[in-house]
């Protein structure tokens, strides 16, 4: 697909896309089981953001981090919790999260019945998360 | 609500969400039935995108437009139809949509039954766009 190009990423059920690869959420041991998917931004495409869809199955978890860029968050699927600034709020369909500059967050899915799939939209060119410690 | 604070904008149910409040889309008489919420980007967040939830009721329909920025739209709500590049192509819940520069496109409902909402995301600095035809 080229970035000169509209695309449509039809939704073919159960939070699958056509040509959409599933991928690992990234390198590195502080997380559980998340995938990650990305609807816009690793195509050369001239947007300023990036928009990815990421899945985290039952007991599973994203890094507890902290960085300088902001970043938004949409539901799409299932129920699960935030843990923003060390505080616990649950999520659910189309709950949206605006996560500010250095504020400590982690996407949780504590529920055994469905995974929990959110949309988090980020700048392309961002700083590296740091990984934090509630206790 | 400032840009220095994370904050969760709960789904109260029926897509409407807590202290959110629908606007007009835009200031021009080429569209329809569209209201559009400003999730992120209009309190000086520093983020290089906005995230937007447009919604278009039964019979209503978006400008039919063309602009250098690229965009990316993901339906949260019911069913409708994009015209793009002068061609229709339906879309439901969790299709994703990226419009490349300069194509030509208009988000429509046909369907009686039900508002068609979805999310757009853009670059908060962008040009404007400029009304087209497919006649």
């Amino acid at each position: 697909m080229s970035p000169d190009a509209s695309r449509l990423l039809p939704h073919t059920g159960d939070f699958q896309w056509a040509g959409v690869v599933p991928t690992d959420y990234k390198d590195s041991d502080d997380f559980r089981e998340v995938t990650r998917r990305v609807f816009v931004g690793d195509q050369e495409e001239p947007t300023s953001f990036q928009v990815r869809y990421f899945e985290v199955a039952p007991g599973g978890f994203t890094t507890l981090e902290r960085h300088e860029h902001a970043h938004c968050v949409v539901v799409l699927r299932g129920r699960g919790e935030v843990v923003l600034n060390c505080q616990t709020h649950p999520m659910s369909f189309a709950d949206v999260l605006y996560v500010a500059p250095w504020e400590s967050h982690q996407l949780r899915n504590p529920h055994p019945d469905e995974p929990f799939g959110f949309l988090c939209i980020v700048d392309a060119v961002r700083d590296r998360p740091q990984s934090v410690s509630c206790a």
